[in-house]
């Protein structure tokens, strides 16, 4: 199936930028699994970003659930949730319809469904759609908190800026959870938003690398071909906008470094098995170790940008000069950090249910 | 489905290292396709390995089509290929049956299947369950080049030596089709095979980065959520054993440049609507964009080594101490390549048959 | 997956009886098929029932379309529609909340949601649910028309009485089309409204056949093992609520006559190979030969009555006695119908997008 | 998927009556689930049928077990099994080639493989294929007794000749496990044989109506949309050859009595919910409710007789009368049997596996 991720817990999403509504169908949830509007608000909050460096706030966001709860709680049957689009009134596209802009999906979209696309802001490849996914996952996050299983993404680089690593991931999740600006050093922070600023004044824009940490997993869990953990994430994960790489554990550098560095060797602790070393990302052959699963993600530059650019008229089929106009957003590693979260809670949901049955985060 | 990849393409792995047979299902192939048993030996061959870097070869692995060809072409119904395990008298586990190696899936796989796993030599996870899925890419490759798509993959580092980039890929794609050591320049093929020996004859291992292209997929191929081009080939690359991180075009290197050197302007070439760079790997918005597709994977050192490493005894729960015999690869990079070839051309099968229908690559 | 059906085209329903909102999601639409209101319309009034004999419609079921259209075609991407549940406000269910109503789901709802089900006039059972399954069936009935493919389904019997069977089935389908009452006999249509009626009157329900003919399928859809065009259609049909049993062609009574009689003969017509009977009802192996699809459905008496009737009560555990109030439909057979052909046209669409590729229904 | 049926658990079926083998590959089975080769065997030998009606037996039928087992128990892996096609010298086929049988899938093959399928025998249409398929079953139905869930299916009508419904649903298994010719009454039993010897004698062929039992399903088991019990064995059972109708409880008879009668009224029996009658067939609202699962099936008149039958040759084009040779089943009823408990139960452990994780059916 094509827009649903997830077999025991499937995720469907749908609508366009300047459709009536965009939303997310979660299949599979627990019966029992208490929705924490609150939680979901702060965690849509997260998505919008910060006022200095982000698109201006027209969209008011209001989750509305319109079934699969009852007195608060999932029922266990398709829960559909909708954020109706609240000033879907487009600007004129008319000059700008047949200009692809590059690094969007213009062109690929023109392709795929042959002019019937919605293109009115990006239609359905809008990064708006990352909102009902946030919702959804709000939800997830929630079930995972309760088995005691916690998820935290922070932005490891932008540009040439570095934030430390996680040292106490329990301590460095909760420090994220109040953070507008997901950075773990303080110094840095301030640093990586100056860059964004500076870069936006520039009429540019800029990615990052976002650096995501799960605890409390259950060893036992995923499928040696094909569903592998690593597999299972990835495949949801590069759904995000803008994602264009994923490594777990040290990624690309375990390969600079010989096997005996690399393997992370088994000791045991308080009778439990752990490893001296997590180089493998709290995986191994494809299935979780208990160790802490962490993965980090490539997230490019926002394709949107003032300065002009060389494209092509669809239309035409002839060379063109792109000038986007509006308010952009010089950055949007920061927003995307809970929409990894999100993907990643209902990713690890899905896996568990599968594993321990369909009840297992419900009661 | 667990051991399955694909959705109008699939295929299944079945089989343990020590087991009667390994063997994979294909279902979904159209009929009418070419059985080409000489290509699949020589990418039998390719996967094998080089002598003076690899474990003796013992196993003839001869393939054996149960099913779904007649007539030399593919009838469209299950194709079934078995490899019979030649030599399958293991020997004596009984001093390291819980002994866990280090980086190997022995104790995840303890954890999810509670000792009834098959552990001889990995069992389900052996590396060796590569073989038939070199076979089944080996008609999903030929189908694909009757259609013009090539797919080829070289070592872009091994260590701290670094392969040329691909410069003419078609031409690359013979040169790699020709070589035992798929290494672009004649130099660094060198470097990375005296640099291999070396670090086997230390009794340890390394990894690498293995860099793939495809040119002649068609614009227009895959989904904006889930199923992107990008989630697709990374939920089933992730299954190739040592694998622990993809990125797609210039990968995480795009994170350092600004979007107005990242987003790849597009101009018009003979007609055809082209990229001038192409950052995002021929991908954009999830969806195939007519440019070559290109991916790095990193590889991690083979955790089979010969010095002595850190473990816990699975059965008593205590620390112990692993020294693995026996013949170990310093490096599978090499072998791996073919893997990747395969399970690449496997995905674009199952993508080209849902968009263009059952028959596409058979007439 | 769970609530969700199909493969190329998949179709999601939400939704409870006394929620927010029911609807369905509709992902794998070709991009470019128009979408006819009127239709919608007229097929969801189809659905309402005859006012003679059926509950008083309170409901509008106003179908809102969220997503996945853009001037007034599918783009390709899901379609979300919606129907808001008007008239919230629920009885008082305090006295009846856990008296099992015999013949309807409230005690396995029980069981398998384990008392966080919505319980409310059904919930997530509810009749209502088929309320969007028929808006979505519209549009790809609309679609399925424009490839000369038509379906239609009349009440063959209810209790003893028999309608004629489909003669000229193109004609018969406009006939069904204009009517509210879809018997093809205007004579027998008289008699099962009248018995309808009677057993209303008694307080008591009733059941029949339903029949339906698809004419203008392509052969060579579908698969031998196991999504044969049986197997398809009776998993997605038996969702239906009271659909009891489905038969093929001449279903039950084929096992009767001797295998003489029963082959149907091919033989040539027009350049056309046909067959001189149709008892296998136009699938041979699983696959469709060209010839009609015929199948007949049984439908069980609406379990809602009101004669009282023995249940338990499920928090006290103990015996108990129901009388339901209210008013109640004694039979759902004639709404039934558009229930069938859009379950029908959705599973068709979704064989044959598979087959002919995902732009088959749409250019 | 296409030769797949499944979520949790899956089968895939692969080979042709005249390829190399033909076998069945499971994955999602728990670890620990104990391989009982008796029962194996004694479930394909009942598959083979009874001398005297039946084709004389010359395949072996020897299961081979390739993966998924080890020390005579499943690991958890995909269980691969085959079984070689001993004697697999085709006959000429040169006269018969493009001679469509009426009734079978030769035809429907043609238009769906164009030219490519294996035609031989039936290729893989061949009901040689339910022998896999039958030793896949026996694993399932071990698994489920362990869970004191038991199945059996007998003839309850052949031609105008009628079985005796199930009475003690219990005994009546371990009857039916004892018998070779599956009726219930003796009396009704010999009649049956001496119908089918005589139909045998005339050149023709006849079906019948198999009814199936399954008691010990814990309740709340299946979906509301659309996975509900009856969908999904409806989807796996129509892949049996010859099977054209599925009625579950009363099925067709449920629409000649009212509600009041055919509502089932539940009632406490020794503290547990039972209802009075099982018109219902143990399922309400798609799932579970405890009771006996009760379905019928309706199997055609074999479709190879000794008759002559007007038919078309495919390659010319023309109308021409076939004459089939060799020994042909009279009727199969009696070895299909053992298919519908195969199909039923793995349909059911793959709904026991979804609901209640991976290792319930092992440990």
């Amino acid at each position: 199936m094509k827009n649903t991720i997830g077999n025991s817990i499937s995720v469907t999403l749908f609508g366009e930028s300047h459709g009536k509504a965009i939303g997310a169908v979660i299949d599979g949830l627990a019966p029992g699994i208490e929705i924490d509007e609150e939680f979901i608000s702060s965690q849509m909050e997260k998505r919008k970003g910060i006022n200095a460096i982000s698109t201006p706030r027209r969209e008011k966001d209001e989750v509305k659930i319109l079934s699969g709860v009852f007195e608060n709680k999932t029922t266990g049957t398709p829960l559909c949730l909708m954020i109706e689009n609240g000033d879907t009134k487009s600007k004129d596209y008319s000059k700008t319809r047949y200009l692809a802009r590059p690094g969007h999906a213009d062109y690929t979209a023109e392709c795929k469904y042959g002019g019937y696309q919605d293109y009115r802001g990006g239609g359905h490849f809008s990064g708006r759609i990352t909102a009902p996914l946030v919702a959804a996952g709000a939800i997830a996050i929630s079930a995972l908190r309760k088995k005691g299983i916690y998820i935290g993404t922070h932005i490891l680089s932008c540009g040439e800026i570095k934030d430390r690593n996680f040292e106490n991931i329990k301590e460095d999740i909760e420090l994220l959870d109040s953070l507008e600006m997901p950075v773990l050093s303080e110094e840095k922070r301030n640093e990586m938003l100056s860059y964004i600023e500076k870069i936006g004044a520039e009429g540019d824009s800029t990615g990052g690398v976002l650096s995501t940490a799960v605890i409390g997993m259950p060893e036992g869990v995923g499928e040696p071909w094909f569903d592998t953990v690593e597999g299972m994430l990835a495949h949801a994960l590069f759904s995000i906008p803008a994602v264009k790489g994923i490594e777990f554990g040290k990624g690309f550098e375990i390969t600079k470094i010989p096997g005996s560095k690399a393997n992370d060797p088994f000791r045991m602790e308080n009778g439990k098995v752990v490893t001296s070393t997590n180089n493998n990302g709290g995986i191994n052959g494809g299935i979780t170790n208990g160790m802490p699963i962490t993965f980090n993600l490539a997230v490019k530059p926002t394709p949107s940008i003032y300065k002009s650019q060389s494209t092509v008229d669809m239309e035409k089929k002839e060379d063109a000069v792109l000038e986007i106009k509006g308010r952009h957003d010089p950055a949007i590693i920061h927003r995307a950090r809970v929409v990894v979260d999100s993907v990643t809670a209902l990713v690890l949901c899905d896996l568990l249910t599968e594993k321990f049955g369909t009840d297992y985060l419900g009661r």
